[in-house]
């Protein structure tokens, strides 16, 4: 490895790989069905490039239909593959949502229910439940997004607003047999939580729901209001009988990213240390732990020996106060860009494993120790722009962006801490 | 060790001992001055402790004036202990400061200034600069404490409103050298930055002192923008040569105590871990971060085997939203409860070494694998109680409060995870 920053850029291309879903999938793909059709559905940003593994390897007919945020399309003859808007979701994943639901209507007991699920999916198969606006849901899913609310609490609300989540595409399907396969992006691995779970029973409930918009002041129409305080929302649960036949599997997830990024750092002679696959919290107090961490051993040689590197999977939120650019990557490293304030040794990356950190065109970026000092020859204050949530901002003008495009598949973030 | 709570508890009173003045404080006495006079002075929650401990070992004449919080006097003959206000300074304070200020006056260069410095120090010694009401500097105080804003930002502003801190008090003593012995409650140690540096000079200015008030969006009462603006705050600077025959030394600090807990968990068989001396941050998000770590050591053996401890220091801080009880120990314990949701064999502990946890009675509190359940069980919501900042209620509520009472030190938090 020639420089730090290539050694960070291969670990980080290593944990998408090992995501992918040519890499994960034909292992859990199931027996065609004897006497019944096979059905592909499915959504997420790793849905298409799954689907198209499917088609490769898959013995027997199949037909189907996924949906794919735009530009993570992947080449499919049999299954249609539907590009729709994420993370805020619009009319084409409304209407791809509505013909998915008819498509497994009326199947028989033979039949098969291939369902591939992604992270994104929850956005991407938006369709609400009776009596509630499209743009009802999107202005709450916008104030919830910009809120600080988790990941678990937007699609907890999410699941019981939806005509197809929280089981009831599943629901839907009976009485043909659902395997679901899917690539998680969840902290935990909770298959119910991945893309709001629209094959999987749900254990939380319509009052959860209202709980958590009170709880983050979200602004509640009247008919969303009554949809969850009637019970109309409620979700099948685990106890369902009808779910008994159906089978899931998680292919993918941040763990197994974390661990191939851990064997290109042990190739360079770089001590890898997974901390967690799992970190949630706000990007710039996340940045600010591992920030303190790296100082330690970097100073004190704990709580590991340098040379080392640090890894982290999980999803970071950003309470949004500035008026920036950037995702959550691009705040999380700026932070810990500031926290280090040039603490000689270190490097890091911070990007999205789904290759799109927040709404930007980069996945995320790197810093150097010298960030911060180029940073101020530019005029930059990194402390001003992280006030302003200018993560892209700032890693932009300093050419420190990573632009990989969309990978197709989706473990959420990676992080590394280089300290040598 | 019969029990996990018994063992966090001896790893935090390890953790307070190795921090005590009287155990660090005598390797760092100079001598005697020949032909001079000794002045003891100083200010911090350790103050009264220090002074004692000088007291006792010192050979030759002293006298002196140091300054303690309310309930953390000791014994002392020959130097004055005077009690005040912490956090927000009082009129006990303010008039010690100024009697302070009027004893290093008129000394000459064969006197020796000795000053007892620690944590809580920039609170107690609170003399505003001329044209400051003590009224103003209060009211600044108590915002910037709710604001979010880092110790070190609200010690910067707290300088260049002092007509003490920031180098000031030194320079009151000149030309007699001031030997200042320090015990650190600040991340990374600065001993400029702890207790705001009275003795030591300052490289902040009072434009980042307005910066910071803008940054949290503080009203600023007109009297204090004159200050600011005019450059009549504007403290001593590192290159200043009346401090050249000066000297400081960091007596205790997070580190030594962390490392003294880490002796008695290898005492009783677990391996300790130091994370960081020096970790600051949201406590709740703090509190997430340690939880996914914890978690990954009982998942996946990463990056540490269990039966392990998690140790760390430093500083979190607290943005109040809610308007329940406690300090940021009480709340990043109740973070981590929270993420950990009854994950078995994970204990913890979180308490401020000066046995003060904010404005409440406790040091902090422990938690354990069924303190959620315990909680449900009283009819207590864990979640909203944290978003209420209701750390204290929670823990008193399960019997859990760690109380202390005053330590006489005070290095900063001490947290310790136990993964069974």
């Amino acid at each position: 490895m020639n420089n730090p920053r290539e050694l960070l850029l291969a670990m980080y291309t290593a944990a998408i790989d090992a995501a992918s879903a040519a890499r994960c999938l034909p292992a859990f793909l199931p027996a065609p069905p004897e006497n019944g059709r096979t059905l592909v559905i499915g959504a997420g940003k790793g849905a298409a490039a799954m689907a198209s593994v499917v088609e490769g390897h898959w013995q027997g007919d199949l037909e189907g239909l996924v949906v794919t945020r735009y530009g993570h399309g992947a080449d499919c003859s049999r299954i249609e593959v539907v590009e729709a808007a994420h993370p805020v979701p619009d009319e084409a994943g409304r209407a791809a949502a509505a013909r998915m639901l008819r498509m497994v209507q009326g199947l028989n007991e033979n039949d098969l229910v291939l369902c591939l699920i992604s992270g994104g999916g929850s956005a991407l198969l938006a369709l609400p439940a009776e009596g509630i606006a499209l743009e009802q849901k999107q202005a709450l899913n916008r104030a919830l997004l910009k809120s600080g609310a988790t990941i678990a609490e937007i699609n907890c609300v999410r699941k019981h607003l939806s005509a197809i989540k929280g089981g009831r595409l599943a629901l839907t399907c009976v009485p043909a047999r659902v395997v679901t396969l899917l690539i998680s992006d969840v902290p935990g691995d909770d298959p119910g939580i991945i893309a709001s779970g629209p094959t999987l029973p749900d254990p939380t409930t319509c009052a959860d729901a209202l709980a958590i918009l009170r709880k983050y002041r979200i602004d509640i129409p009247p008919a969303i209001e009554r949809h969850l305080v009637s019970g109309d929302g409620e979700t099948p649960k685990p106890d369902d009988p009808r779910f008994a036949r159906n089978a899931h599997h998680v292919i993918a997830n941040a763990q197994q990213a974390l661990e191939a990024a851990a064997q290109v750092a042990r190739a360079a002679g770089i001590e890898p240390h997974i901390l967690s696959d799992r970190i949630e919290g706000e990007a710039r107090d996340v940045g600010a732990v591992h920030a303190a961490i790296a100082r330690q051993i970097a100073q004190h040689g704990q709580p590991f020996k340098k040379p080392c590197v640090l890894l982290s999977g999980g999803e970071t939120t950003v309470t949004v106060r500035g008026k920036g650019r950037g995702g959550r990557n691009a705040e999380f490293l700026l932070s810990l860009a500031t926290a280090l304030d040039g603490c000689p040794g270190i490097h890091a990356i911070a990007c999205d494993t789904d290759g799109i950190d927040g709404s930007e065109d980069n996945a995320g970026a790197t810093c150097q120790p010298d960030s911060i000092a180029c940073a101020e020859r530019l005029g930059l204050r990194a402390r001003a722009m992280l006030d302003d949530n200018d993560g892209y901002g700032f890693f932009s003008a300093l050419g420190d962006l990573v632009v990989s495009g969309p990978t197709r598949t989706n473990v959420n973030d990676f992080r590394a801490v280089l300290i040598l």
